[in-house]
């Protein structure tokens, strides 16, 4: 079957889900969900190695690669209650970055095309740029928020002489118009950069940046619901970018840009799952998993449940049932009559 | 002196406590504590490496091995208070998990007839069939409460052809009566494992398993005093089973089925001292401790810990004296006049 | 230009800021803030690596090193808005820890009569007392507080038969008056040393000190108040001692003796700036950092970041304004005029 | 198609060979070589991980994993020029070492009686019984002699309370009479074990082994052309097993037994890549590669490359071409005229 | 002064050389060797990280950073002996290879136009194309031989749609006249790419690659006497490109694209030492050491020694004296008498 | 039993070996060997860690710790074969280096004087200093040669502004006419120290130093062969000190000055097997084995190897017979009547 094969390793899916081809479109008619994979790291202001990434993400499990997870909280299975598919790794080159996002965003823009929910395994965070502009051709520039997990505000101008690189896609979609910049809402930023000059454009655009002090003060939920509201007035969907180094490197070693003093692991995943619940999400991507920096797989676990969490959440908001994470896990009526 | 030796490394007893050895009653008549090693990893389903774990929980301190370790917080020195000896490792063999079960659950019930808390270090999880059973023939089937943190149920059924195995021993103590299935009382579950079926297998046996889910929305403390009161409900004692991949991967990555999201340290540890203080323990395990996917042994120290602080609440419980965690380390009135 | 060098690696600066040489006063006559490396691990009684520390926590930025660092949460450029230098390295000979304990004393004793702030870069934390002693000089005996971030209390008496190590420096400053026992605040402290004799001793000197059980059950920000109180009641200045191992090990494991159960990043960092904006500081160190013992270099980041955090918030106590951590990063009101 | 699965990943073949069904016998009817997978490490004294195996040996390259190797030295693609496919893992447990054995045998069997060499990824040294056994069936017991690398011998009686593990297949093979002991020809010992009495029982055997010192002293070129004498003098074939600590483990520290003083990869190559060619090989198994104590896969590459280098001799052997170890990789003699 | 500064760290130089400016010609109007570095991994196919190899090349010593370095073989201090001055990086970028290698010929030729020899510290072996490009605008297309140590010929046509990146460089410089197919020298090659229709375009090119099968058979000294000739028939000096990758990856693990069964370090050290003593160099470069993938800093303490024994058999040529190997360190004649 | 405990880790003996204590003779008075432990980093000049030497090279062995090990080679056991037991560990303060040195003295002498052979586990090769002269005061000043392995030539005057340090022990020796300059063998040295000075001064000593070339050139066996002539002229025992850094940092690089070109662990391995089986030892130290650099334990395995070849040597010294090392392991005559 022609498709993308995986650029860096062997030929696999995410969790053993199907194959598609991106060229075949009967291939994924019915898919819900199509991974893509976008090994590029080319835009890297310091580490690489995000190129790994697709392939960690897919396959860094103790579970079997069965196309299968049942989620305990939940109690929905994202991989079987969704047409979830998987069309490998689209073919890009570090040293063409040009190149390489023309590539990315013609996959993407075809996956979002047929109706399927793009969910892009990064790679370093340059493909937010073609991720997010592909799932705008789609449902129509400005009408898709980002929400955006982040250490770093991504809205340099110009780096090393050039337009592209990891650090500056933000400012690109906001220019093209693929996203208003009073939807773009960025959550986890803290550290020193940018400076006060990139932070006055970003406050020209009106864009919601909430920094790691704001949110320790205000505490997440609160931070979340009101990115939710804010998301959805005037838009139809969301895209839900999280670049892994939103997580305090002390937890998510594997990445290239590392700023201590983010989120925990828990914390991600609970707003990961709350948003994909309560928000219609037009695309995923999860970038910066650099396993060559990575200890133990645990940043290649933490990618992997990312997308898991996106799913699930997902899935349930299909289901429709309400969720309520003070229900208890079992309710202690079986289906054996009790003793 | 005839004892068990240490199977993978020099004989060495926890932190320098004293030796004894199970074919001599005589060597642990006044013990309070006897620390066993069950280095046994042969029923893991992914990551092997945790037959190291009772050499690195014994060893992995920078204080001296003089078998005393004074708590700050609880103002005792659990390895002085008791009398906690080390009987060393049940010899095992990782190709054949029916005899290695047998031979630690004779060890364990050795320990527990003796008057003695088991103490048994991990291994992996398979052990808490024998550890708890162990306990529980002398405390009478049923009679022995369950608290298990841990981030998978451990419930399964069947699994490579074998009803044994790091994933399902709860159900085999559950079936065989050791334990009573609701009083059975799991913290710290997430991730994708176990599917529908086992999961309405284990309301049927009326399990309480907090997800971590349920542990944010309501808090630890909340699920941990209530936890609690169930435990004591008509069962005279609790067996405390700590799988150390409840803490979240990033905190400690030495174990062989991480699941991100998980508890922080400090968390685990406040739980283990509370309910060591609060409820008569019969017996501790503390499993999946995975030496070759440590980093610069901080899970190590972490299982060491874990101990410890299990011990120190025993010995503070003895001792009777309440505890104030509000209270300063200090109280301002030393030994010599104020100034 | 003769200066210190750099002991253990190339001779660089704090993140490219200026250099200057100690016994050229004019080379540093306008700092606000001098740099010193002090790569001594001498003193220490497990894990050595903190020589190392010194260039790790100088160079470890995936930012250029270009002297300017933008504070995202106080929106104020540390490097830029303070004059900070960087004297190099005080030559010192683990070997030696008379010699060089002498030579670090004079290192900083230099920098306070200046006037600037010396930040030390250890090294373990044996510097503590050359480098409080030497600010005490300037200040007076006595008038300097110790806040002191720390997973032990480092006040042993006499180990390995030397009254000088990285377990001691405490005792050692109280006992020569350098700072009075009831101003020296202890915040962090856990595990299992030291033992009741030196707690007496510690109580005797109605020394404060929180342990991580109180810190939980009373919340950090309100310690940190009553912290603040407590230090600036009849002194004039604070000085910020941290131990990186005040940070729990598995977040943090570039350490030489790591306890678990400690702080998240997070929280130091933010207990850092919000010390640094509230108090007068007259003295920074960061101890302990042990690059042999890090992964992926998240430690030096870690300690990078205290530094700029520290160096921060002096810069904003200077500016003056207040500082509200619920406000958003942007205001919505940028240089253009609203769409 | 129903095959083996991989047990501890995504399901792959070696280097993208095709796949095949070891129950569905035309899947493999024309196939020189299948490679199939034994990952259990059940049966290991000291350090787990060579489950992993398996895995790492069939994926570890920076090639594209697309069913082609052209060897550089032989002038072969032993992928193309041999059918080669890959039947998957056979599913073991390691708790469950005599159940786990006899699906090997049944495995290894199945492909030696079809005609095909079977390429045996371990796994520990352990299924060096099954793997021989599975090709003595076919060709006959005592008619394969074995060419043994490995740095120990192999040759215990009961360890553990058992006949099985991986440091005893050799003298079962010799008792079950599947080899002549005096066919059974081990290359690279050395270190501490056995001792005196399993030397007398080898010697009774009229095993050879070549212990280092005899290598060093005599040159491997001369041992190997021994080797090979000795080999076929009435035996019909041979089958190498490559235990990966026969190379020292300086250079190959991803294994469970390491013991210094072996030779280097490129002598274990040319080894390898000789026999290949001069001898014919009736099956090969590559043991003892753990990958949780590689460093950067260099273990992991080494296994994948004394595969290729098996099967290049034996693409080279058929070719029937002579190989001269000093012709030039190229001969100046291209396809286009001199200049 | 303006310069280069150092991209991925610290503005530091080769072990303390005197630092020039490539745009201030009198800055190196005197200097015999110019170091630049070339921190570009843009072109790599498999692991990225060779931009960090700069930095580690440079720094990478436990002897002070001094600018001296008295050689014990040579009874030279190359860094003394000779003019060696840094100039820096020059400013690349991953994402654009095009732009990166003009960047770098510019700088290359502008060095070798000044009359002295660059030395140039990788990065990805891409670079080999603008550095020997760069030599050979000086000395003459065709002048110039390479001397090229390697596991892999990079010969490379297209790849990833691109005529450039680190496989390709060789087929390049031919195609260009930059260098003499006959006169281009590969030493070291293995493994199992490039294939046929590659190896019949190095034929055509008369090109001579000896790989390790080879050099084995026929000894490394036969060899590098054979190429020595052969480089100075009919050429004026040469190019030196090590690939850090010729070695061994057991014993040089950080690199990128490791193949197994490379030389060791201790073959390779003496051959740069003796090709630079013995022929005319007139560029040097050290590519492929990638220190993410590197343990314990082993691969980048290879390639400082690479660099320094070139220039210390550059000094000793310089010099003219004979070197004879057996001649022992110490000539008992010391600067006192005999006792 | 009163005895030095370990310092850094449980109390145990090199692999299970007697205990003994110094301040009670009779604990060893019947000792052919004694092993005592010299954790001392504090003379390091770089990467420290050589104090958690002695407990590695005790421990690490896949092996069981039992006081027994037959060599294969050699068809000894050491550790039966000879009456070896352990002292512990000499208490000594890396911050004191005087202190400890003088400590490391008293118990080496203390050994020497009893008859048996001091065999010291570094610590860095500061101890060499108290290692040799505790010999040379029992067999006399003068009368002891010392056969030196390392990368380095340790014959620094003042470093650090100190006498003493792990880069002039040599020097301090033969100063203090401990050892006679011209019986003072150096094999295997390289790299870029000492300078011309220190080698003149050596010179003058008529020091015999190996550099690297010499040894490649000459051959290994060649310079052994010399080196035990001279060393027996005119002294009557041996002392061989061991510097793990002698062998390539590429096999061994858990070490503190790595210095590449080194020789192979085999190399090193069979010359401290044939100086042992030939030369009368005095005393053996192994040094520099620094475990938080070390891999995987390869460098931990090597000095417990080293300790092991070497009593391997003086047991099968002891018993006489010659050795040869062509002969084959088994010799084909064992118990049983041949077939």
């Amino acid at each position: 079957m022609p498709r993308y094969g995986s650029m860096f390793g062997p030929d696999v899916t995410f969790l053993g889900v199907d194959r598609c081809a991106l060229d075949e479109p009967e291939s994924y008619a019915d898919a819900d969900v199509v991974v893509l994979g976008a090994p590029f790291d080319g835009g890297v202001s310091h580490r690489p190695g995000a190129r790994f990434g697709p392939q960690a993400i897919r396959t860094t499990d103790y579970n079997p690669h069965d196309g299968s997870r049942p989620s305990l909280a939940l109690r929905v299975d994202p991989l079987r209650d969704l047409r979830v598919m998987d069309a490998g790794d689209v073919e890009t080159f570090a040293g063409d970055i040009d190149g390489s996002l023309k590539a990315i965003e013609n996959a993407v823009a075809t996956i979002a095309t047929s109706g399927a929910v793009p969910v892009i395994l990064g790679g370093d965070h340059t493909i937010a740029l073609p991720d997010v502009t592909g799932v705008a051709q789609h449902h129509g520039f400005g009408r898709v928020a980002v929400l955006h997990f982040d250490a770093h505000a991504d809205t340099g101008d110009v780096e090393f002489g050039h337009l592209h690189g990891h650090g500056q896609p933000m400012r690109r979609l906001i220019e093209s118009g693929a996203v208003r910049g009073d939807r773009f809402i960025q959550i986890g930023l803290r550290g020193y950069w940018p400076g006060p000059e990139t932070l006055d454009w970003m406050a020209d655009q009106y864009m919601r940046s909430y920094e790691m002090g704001e949110i320790v003060a205000r505490g997440l939920d609160t931070v979340l619901a009101e990115a939710s509201r804010l998301a959805l007035d005037d838009c139809d969907a969301v895209f839900l970018s999280v670049d892994v180094d939103v997580v305090d490197p002390g937890m998510a070693p594997g990445t290239g840009t590392p700023e201590p003093g983010g989120l925990t692991s828990r914390q991600l995943l609970d707003a990961v799952r709350r948003l994909s619940l309560e928000l219609p999400i037009a695309g995923l991507e999860v970038v910066e998993v650099s396993p060559p920096y990575d200890h133990a797989e645990v940043t290649a676990f933490l990618g992997n449940r990312i997308v898991l969490e996106a799913l699930s959440g997902m899935a349930a908001r299909r289901r429709g049932a309400a969720w309520d994470p003070t229900r208890p896990l079992l309710d202690g009526r079986g289906t054996r009559p009790p003793r």
